[in-house]
């Protein structure tokens, strides 16, 4: 698969996976009813530990990214990820303020942010291979 | 002062925070020089850890928001707070590329998060009392 992590980080270990799943499903590169590797599998291959696959998967599938079936495994939700509602527009927007109160502490300019946010966008948004 | 903890909130305590001494920062609330109160006294009035309250301040302190003083306590940075450099946007770039993943898979549309965005840097520049 195409995880890394990054073992210096602060950010934790499970953290980074969940992201870098959730950044595959993004890009496209995984959809729905894609079988993840089973969580020894992903675990010996990250060199890391169970707990961390499984605490990375298990909130995953509560966020409905994915489902994790006794028999087909781990997959990513074959229904698609839930669409945004108003209460996750809510969360999302206290997820933001603090980069935004951050950023205005700094002396950051609102455009320079917002160029910022549209350059993640297109990054996820345009085709494999062109960039 | 200002501050409210949720103690049932996900976010630990110390970025809680964190977190609301650089919004005052932002909403100009809190303004360079300023003294935040001792340690043990916002622990006591917070109803939380002395530890909690020095992790926090400690943090604050690397990221040059405060001073911790011998003798004066702990100021917001009387020099102000540093002005974004190219490596603090790369840091803020990479610390927004979950959010904008996150909404890609949900399908919020580019510009209503933009909007939030412009609506959040309003929020804190806008002066006290307007709202």
């Amino acid at each position: 698969m195409f995880i890394q992590l990054d073992l210096q980080s602060k950010e934790p270990l499970y953290e980074q996976l969940k992201n870098q799943i959730v950044e595959g499903i993004a890009r496209g590169r995984l959809k729905p009813g894609d079988r993840l590797p089973a969580v020894r599998t992903l675990a010996e291959d990250l060199g890391i530990n169970l707990h961390t696959v499984r605490k990375a998967f298990q909130e995953l599938q509560q966020e409905n990214f994915l489902l994790i079936h006794r028999q087909k495994g781990v997959v990513i939700n074959p229904e698609g990820i839930p669409e945004a509602d108003a209460a996750y527009m809510e969360i999302l927007k206290e997820n933001l303020r603090p980069f935004v109160a951050h950023s205005l502490c700094r002396g950051v300019d609102m455009n320079d942010f917002l160029n910022m946010t549209k350059q993640l966008f297109a990054e996820y948004t345009q085709k494999e291979g062109e960039n």
